[in-house]
């Protein structure tokens, strides 16, 4: 059968078994690597997975009728990415695909901007906190060096979003996409900002005001149920972080418009967002459907065109290669540590489908091109120093400082 | 007249004396700031600067139909940047206007390419030694410390270059467009790598083997006349330094394949050269006529889209803003304290030529966008270390490893 040719001419490393409904066993790669054992029941999840790879692998594994006899979808994404990683660059999206996602993602207007936030973001914390940092950072860490703790590295994610943002006492900070507060409330607690976070996920806003009246932090950390495009301005400062892979490709224009709009003329900006190394491509349609509706990896070739035009200068950009890879592999562990918790606060396919999620996450980082970028944005040629050389610095003055009042 | 109302209603700021060929003395500006006076002898001058501004102006200058009774052509251009600086941004050249200029650029073909080079880099070197720095670097310096000289910012640029380009002896390295081997051989000798310089501009040429003879490193740095896009590969690492910006737009993906296809897989390049922050552009007329011929300036929007399609991964950018203008001050003022034997060399229309060219790019990089970008480029997502903390030690250890063979 066709699918049998297409898997032995893909698969070519690892150790892969396939069972098949028809009692036949692919076994497939060259045997290196940890054997993985996968079995499919149903013809019919045969055809599908046949017809259209990219939605239906996913469905079929969340539905249990792909079920893993040895090893783990971590490994069978893995090996399935090891073995895509090397074929020719043949699948980059040609412009009609993309010009379809465009027009789905157009209409990523404030009412839809909303559903799709709360799709995801709305799922109660409890879960979040299940495989999250105890300051639910839910974005890359940095691991500044690679022996760091999960909880050490967005620690030091933080602080190097602040030394990039220049931030000193007294100065105004807009969060877009604040998620549950933890990056504003370590802004205002450790450099002295005046924070407004904004996000558009009722559970995530309950949770940030809480904490921020739980430190007493209420004057120096807002939160709001805001579409970013409706704040009044301006700031000396914006971040946002992990947001702007939600806000769409025809939408790229407005972003950076909008954050040129809200930021004074001695301002800086610092966004942090997926980016994907190999150029335009569409969403991958599995994550659009099931985890990220609405949202698009943007390459950074797409981006620069709409900073320029908004009149932003770009000051920096940094290239986070692995680190969003080594954050998910301590997600995914985590999660399956507490597993057991998270079937019984919502199910088996929940838990399947997370499980797929992380695991493909992860292996988008690992093989498939996908990275972090940081642009730093100014409006002033003479806003950010002449050199990098103060981002080390001011991080550890942030180490220093907190060392300091722990003590204290 | 019209000329009048024009420079009445776009000059605001500044102390400005014109006066013209009918007697009329106009003052412009605000009065605040040194006080520059401009005379134009001839009404067939006026009319040729109010009709194309952007050529005429700098012609006039070379021609000396414009002359500074007060103030010099820095202070002038310094002020009419000042003023064009806070106009609203609707400069942007048309799509038309880039079709015709990519039009022009596409006919930088290997003959074309050696003839654009030869017209600047073939300038005799004692040209040239009277401004560089004395290791002739004819780009962009590094103020790692804004007290550097020249000679000190030149050095640490090399070694900011050594640093991005992971290098370790043995290496072969390319460097596209080698200048008088200045890079090249300070990589040779400081680093322990087997350089390969390409240059097409004979003069370049014959000192960089002859600096290479008198060093003892012609088998450790060689250097010859060859397009880049004939050079046979690959190499380990690839530097190209003030060399982009000659390749001009519709070759962006024939340079980024080359790069590709020289590199090794787990290469790393990094490409430095001079970019516009307010996106794509044409080139300054009177600087395309008369200094870089087939040059243009780009902006990050237009080299990315390349990148990607050639199968490369940006693992980082760096923005250097400011430095050429403090570059170009130190090659301004060494060129007027030698500008008499520059004029025995030449004549004075050429040392003014020069003295506009100078002036203007660094106004350029003060007022209008200019800066310059460090792309560091790799085939794997794993060749460069994961954070950017690897520099500044790479960095130490090159000026100790100095330090240490003087005291030898």
């Amino acid at each position: 059968m066709q699918f049998e040719a297409y898997l032995r001419q893909t698969i070519r490393q690892g150790d892969l078994t396939v069972r098949l409904p028809n009692g036949a066993t692919l076994r497939l790669g060259d045997g290196q690597g940890p054997p993985i054992v996968a079995a499919i029941a149903k013809m019919t999840t045969v055809a599908r997975i046949a017809a259209r790879p990219s939605l239906a692998f996913g469905e079929a594994y969340m539905d249990g009728d792909v079920v893993l006899e040895q090893g783990d979808i971590y490994g069978l994404l893995d090996l399935l990415g090891q073995n895509f990683k090397n074929r020719p660059r043949s699948k980059r999206a040609g412009r009609l695909a993309r010009m379809w996602w465009d027009l789905r993602q157009d209409m990523n207007g404030r009412a839809a901007a909303r559903r799709n936030v709360h799709h995801h973001y709305d799922l109660s914390v409890d879960l979040y906190r299940r495989f999250l940092d105890e300051d639910l950072q839910y974005s890359c860490a940095y691991f500044a060096r690679p022996d760091m703790s999960l909880e050490e590295a967005q620690a030091a994610k933080k602080r190097h979003l602040a030394a990039k943002l220049l931030l000193s006492p007294g100065q105004s900070l807009l969060d877009i996409g604040c998620g549950w507060g933890g990056l504003g409330l370590t802004m205002a607690q450790d450099h002295g900002v005046m924070v407004q976070g904004v996000t558009l996920a009722t559970e995530q806003l309950a949770l940030a005001q809480a904490r921020a009246a739980e430190r007493g932090l209420e004057d120096r950390a807002r939160f709001s149920l805001t579409d970013y495009r409706d704040v009044a301005g301006p700031f000396d400062r914006i971040v946002s972080v992990g947001m702007f892979e939600h806000v769409g490709r025809p939408n790229f224009q407005e972003y950076f418009d909008t954050v040129a709009r809200l930021l004074t003329d001695d301002g800086v900006a610092v966004i942090h967002s997926i980016g994907r190394s190999e150029g335009p491509n569409t969403t991958q349609p599995w994550v659009a459907k099931y985890i990220f509706p609405g949202g698009y990896i943007p390459a950074l070739s797409e981006v620069l065109p709409a900073i320029e035009r908004a009149g932003l200068i770009v000051t920096d950009v940094e290239i986070l290669r692995l680190h969003y890879a080594e954050t998910l592999r301590h997600w995914r562990e985590r999660f399956a540590a507490a597993r057991a918790e998270i079937a019984r606060l919502y199910d088996e396919r929940f838990c399947r489908m997370w499980e797929f999620y992380l695991a493909a996450s992860e292996i988008s980082f690992r093989h498939s091109g996908h990275m972090v970028f940081q642009l730093q944005l100014a409006k002033r040629i003479d806003t950010v120093p002449l050199t990098r050389d103060y981002i080390g610095p001011a991080e550890q003055a942030a180490v220093s400082a907190r060392a300091g009042r722990r003590v204290a």
